[in-house]
């Protein structure tokens, strides 16, 4: 696929901009949770695969949690950043800038970089060499990173 | 796959039962948080298709949930569900029933049930076939509805 075209489909996925049925249902407060449920979700599975580069690596664990992990990368999270979910809601807290709900160019960089980060350990999990694995999973934290930096609060 | 071999496997993935670094840097409540967190995403997505099959129908929205489900699926799940998260830690709460630690046999029967369902279902959605899609959206829900009627409290 050329390239520019797979950009432009990654960041629709990424804003979940591809169908019209993506948080419509999902009061704001539903959207927050629903986002960190995703975030914590593949944090664990982050862990997992942290855990096997560093000690004895099972390939169909390592595989198992990069596909979660892609899964939901690939799910179209944008749509849990819709109005009114950019600041805490009674218990429900967010530590989003308001820079994420301004700044579109930059939001769809991180997201695709992200995207694609994930997509990349999801397939270099299959073939189950150890440092290509390792490589894949810096650059996947550095994507998380990348977007930490920017618009997350600390 | 002989069929026997591949139940076996499955049971194992759903049981966290490969590879050894599963959730032991998890406290408890953060199993609970975790597990939880993955069910809530797997809800969203859940929701997305059934929105998707009752309205417009966007083929790669349908594929993008149900992958995000099959990979929460397939991640090993059952390694959060540890020593200790069998009942509510302070104020983080669980619905879990006390059998879901002592019948193993029918956890991993209904566990196999749900991720053959999502497996089945990110198949289905790749070839777009909206009634194909239905029915395999309805055994998924079965398969949710099995384990929330066995093992989760009201």
């Amino acid at each position: 696929m050329h390239s520019t075209m797979r950009q432009a489909l990654l960041a629709g996925l990424a804003m979940g901009l591809l169908g019209n049925a993506v948080a419509a249902d999902l009061k704001p407060e539903e959207q927050i949770q629903t986002r960190q449920a995703g975030y914590r979700f593949m944090s664990w599975n982050m862990g997992k695969i942290k855990a096997n580069l560093e000690g004895d690596y099972s390939q169909p664990q390592v595989q198992a949690a990069a596909e979660a992990i892609a899964g939901i990368a690939n799910s179209g999270m944008g749509a849990l950043y819709g109005p009114g979910t950019d600041q805490d809601i009674g218990d429900v807290k967010t530590r989003v800038k308001p820079e994420l709900f301004t700044n579109q160019k930059e939001v769809g960089e991180v997201a695709v970089a992200f995207i694609e980060a994930a997509n990349t350990i999801a397939e270099t999990a299959q073939l189950g060499d150890k440092a290509e694995v390792k490589a894949a999973f810096n650059e996947l934290g550095q994507s998380c990173k990348g977007c930490h930096d920017k618009f997350r609060k600390d």
